[in-house]
């Protein structure tokens, strides 16, 4: 079957020839039809220094998917040959102290589908049984492939209930821009986001953002307080992995307020703990994963009601074999969410295969500093 | 002034000239606009059995409201002359155990204006300025009024957080109808709504209800079974104070699910504690009041997010003068939630005034058992 | 093998001489040091109406237990031949919404050691590896078998927290005793206890109730209002399963306070629900089984922090083959937990076989109403 | 009357002759019987940089306190003349959106008694009759003036249940004595503290820790995981104000832990955001103030029980001209809490107003790494 490969220890993937995989008594087989490209992706495809420690080569990469079974084990009841499905990619062991009180979202032997096992850039994959979500046979397959970062974005935002709740997202890239999507299907408002990059803020808007602010150009706090009235939000939610930004919104949020932290930093993180958490009284998450699998009801839910629509964060649908191509256009932050169909893009998608072009992202901003 | 009292120990309202009343140093007056009416006003109306043991006449009665502070006492500063505003009306002690752990809607000592004071049925109220509430200027005034139930509606519906999440809501009078705005807003889906009145379920439609059944033709519980995937809803919230709504609900929530009692019931009920409530390890909450003021800032950002609309609840717009008209849609259950003008109502709403007519209220239902 | 067995669909219980179980590839074979009994074991000897139409004879019955590990099914790993065990005796399916949203305590197909399987009233029980629960080495082995009642007490208790809170325990039966145990080591005071029986009510003072009434001849309400201030108490944990009891538990918690209900009723029970749950702002939570694991790590800690202390709980220590007398002593009430010892009781605990003598129980109580 | 007091805007506190307050309607006047000494209390001594930015000498200083009301203000009713009292010293503005929603703790225009007020190292203080507690009569007057401190340690440890779970204290200075308290009587197990001090060290054991780590000698992570079968700690409070701590605790806590910062740090602080909270999906509460009023509340019951014995953590008993040795005692770390009494240490309290000898200090720590 055709694969996207790491073939070495080296920057890059391959796309190659690889045979397709035998399950175990526990396992299905996934003919995948969509999957799409995540943050982790493309550190592998750059091999980053967590890359480095973290791959084994040669394997195939990728997590996000929809796609139907084809074959399941003996021992498999849950889901069937036929089913439309997409797949929890955190893999846990099951008998850990995490994973026996409800908390297998941090389990401490986790496997992680397309870092530790071979992934999902490919014509078929193999994922254990317990982990395989069935989906609504109508749900569009780029939707259902997005169902799994949907899920970080809904434990970052919804940690504690937004609804009648003033909100700030920091980083609008694909994670923050799903997490715009559900607060504004939560009933949060104002919700506010910022962005160093007006295309982003442009797509932030289309999601559900009632304010964008670039920090660039903009004085964050000081408009965050003018349109809280002075109070600053209650949520802070934390997708851009900037420091800077973290101070901004740790700044935001009103004392007594809640935090969460999704976006991943470069190095540790300088905090003026005391005035900015202990003497502000804030509560503040760790986000990691999607609670299994909690968050994966709610997410049907959601995007069920009609309510949530991520549609606009999916800004390009591109073919597996341009893989290349679409880590290039995430390194340069000139996309949404990138969806790659194993079997090539269906004709009706095509108009909207194609990047928004940069003269577009010039969009005025609604608040200045 | 003109007032509507009850001017003694029996059933009926009438409308009088009583004097304005006069404030001391930690109150407002306030030049009423509009009131609406509660179930409680009904009560009093038909001075029933808690009516007599309550009430103390001459009083005048009323309690939701929204108008124009035009007094302030010497020392009152977090409100001034002309500002439009409404007011919680549970008027708490400020000392008992309730008071002092951020339970003050369970004030030991509570009184509540229009019941143990004189209420807001007239052109002006006096008020504790601790209960005043300062509005949004544009906000339309029937729905200023009308946060106060809606409040109510919030800490039912919203008890715990219902994004995301299956919710049946059982009772669609006017308490109900802002419940399953509330639930719309916030993105709970599905929203499954009962009544044995066609014409109320037709509201529950237009207010954001996905699925209404009536009990006096349909089978509830299987139907909520068929419509979530056979578990069940996540959330039932109890608005009609029946008990057979009580049991069906009881029977349809999931177990581990949750549970919010909101209607009031006419004696006490017969629960099967043991497989309703126990064996489905269910959590159940009393709502009474709003939580002070937590409520009212999330009744304020909904409002302002523009995705709760609750004007479809708000049916009838009548002049102070209709009181003894509107007592008797409400006791034939044909009207959501009643607004009362004190100068008039206003030309441009002269249409939303007449009732819906019976032969439009034949809608049809869509679940059948 | 000898074991406690239903033999027919009749009153009583017989010992036999049994095959011993054989295992399969997930299973673990115990060999059974002590089993102790619940309430539904002796509603089974009695042969009640739930007996009957939930009990297929002939069946080994029996749930609760501490034994060795002699064999392992080929695919278990998490436990070992030689360990000390004992088990969680509710067995999820894994696969239903509750099992896959950290609730299988309330499986939709759960199937229950004892109940529907055979138990461990006998020298060996099978048990799936899922729900063996590894024990500290020097725990007594009485000791380990109650882990799993109290489990329940500890689930009823701290369903939310009680440290530093006014509690009252209706039922003093052996689980009421465990919830008192658990209460005083959590730090909750006043800790009030009620109970028709003075014997019990005895017992309730040993594990460290710091007040206990007599609702036959006290008036309980009067009382907790008086030892609170006024106020009532902040919790309130249903342990009988007595309306009278639960009547007057709603009555003295204060407002804006918590119920637990573990206690079973004979039959649907009529609540006032409008003064007693609603008004009150009351949150109540039905209770059945142990979260699954999380329960028994709390319980291994209480456990070994010195601080729990149920051996006053464990009040008769009789051989397996004494299980007809024990049933006896607990219809009549004459008992806290009893131990059965399968291959006989230690000479040390000789001195504790003997139950209390009913002069001994005539206490004096320590409020008056 | 006789008052310690900031003179001038430098290092020092002088004892002066100064006119006793004279109180408003709202407030009470109390004849102070003891106070005790916060840190806060010794940076003003110091003078520090937030002390020179803060206070406005010459001023009174101190806010922990017990004693009695002599006078009352003609408004006040909650409190009367001879009552024993203790007082909250956070005053909240009322008004603010945190004064609204129960968080008044972090009000956005406090004052703190001591701080921007006159306190109550003197005979006499003026509080408002808003925050303060009336004693139970009986209340050792010591341990009544911790009460204050105590409330801080009750937020910290019990921010999320402890009962049943593992925790790691780091800092045993009085704040953290008063948590490991605290801890053990909520039932905490193991309780680990750890500090470079081994003076305080043996007070964190005479207090209830079970186990006691000095990071100068011993791996702390380490020996977290070996006394926890490898897992880590559930709960890690941070009580030091040392980064080393705070990052030791952070890797010692087990994935999906909880985590409660109340130590204050000299400048900001780096953290490994990614590793030790994001990755571990921890919950991180900033702690300030102690939640009014129930905090206090708790603290009353606690205290009542007789479970929480904070007397080993008062080790030093002063007369109110014995400041500077008490503020240099501090300096060294030679000390727990210090109270001070206004009229003389009592005669039976002369034994224990000698400072633990340095020799007594040098004790058997119970892990090594």
């Amino acid at each position: 079957m055709r694969a996207v490969v790491k073939p070495r220890p080296a920057p890059g993937l391959e796309l190659q020839r690889v045979p397709v995989p035998t399950i175990g008594p526990d396992d299905v087989l996934v003919k995948v039809k969509v999957t799409s490209i995540c943050g982790t992706d493309r550190h592998i495809y750059e091999w980053d220094e967590w890359s480095q420690a973290t791959i084994r080569p040669p394997q195939v990469i990728g997590h996000e998917l929809a796609g139907h079974v084809v074959e399941v084990g003996r021992q498999v009841r849950s889901v069937g040959v036929g089913d439309f499905v997409s797949a929890e990619t955190h893999l846990p062991c099951g008998e850990c102290l995490q994973c026996r009180t409800g908390r297998m979202h941090v389990c401490q032997n986790m496997r992680i589908l397309g870092v530790h096992t071979d992934g999902c850039f490919a014509e078929y994959v193999k994922l254990p049984a317990a982990v395989v979500w069935k989906n609504d046979p109508d749900l569009p397959p780029a939707v259902a492939s997005v169902q799994e970062p949907l899920g970080n974005a809904v434990d970052t935002v919804l940690a504690e209930p937004v609804t009648g709740k003033s909100l700030l997202i920091t980083g609008c890239g694909p994670a923050g821009l799903l997490g715009i999507a559900v607060a504004r299907a939560a009933g949060a408002f104002p919700i506010i986001a910022t962005d160093v990059n007006d295309y982003r803020l442009r797509l932030a808007r289309s999601l559900g953002a009632t304010t964008t602010l670039n920090p660039g150009r903009e004085a964050v706090v000081e408009a965050v307080r003018a349109l809280t009235g002075g109070d600053g939000v209650e949520v802070f939610a934390e997708f851009s992995g900037h420091p800077g930004a973290l101070a901004q919104g740790l700044e935001a949020v009103t004392p007594g307020g809640r935090v969460s932290l999704l976006g991943l930093y470069r190095s540790p993180v300088e905090v003026d703990l005391n005035r900015l958490v202990i003497f502000k009284a804030l509560t503040v998450y760790g986000i990691t994963g999607r609670k299994m699998f909690e968050t994966w009801y709610r997410v049907r839910s959601l995007l069920a009601s009609g309510e949530l629509d991520v549609t606009p964060a999916l800004t390009h649908q591109f073919p597996l074999e341009a893989f290349a191509e679409a880590m290039e256009l995430m390194s340069a932050g000139a996309c949404g969410k990138i969806v790659l169909w194993v079997d090539g893009v269906p004709a009706e998608l095509d108009d909207v295969e194609r990047p928004v072009r940069e003269e577009e992202s010039r969009v005025p901003v609604t608040v200045h500093g």
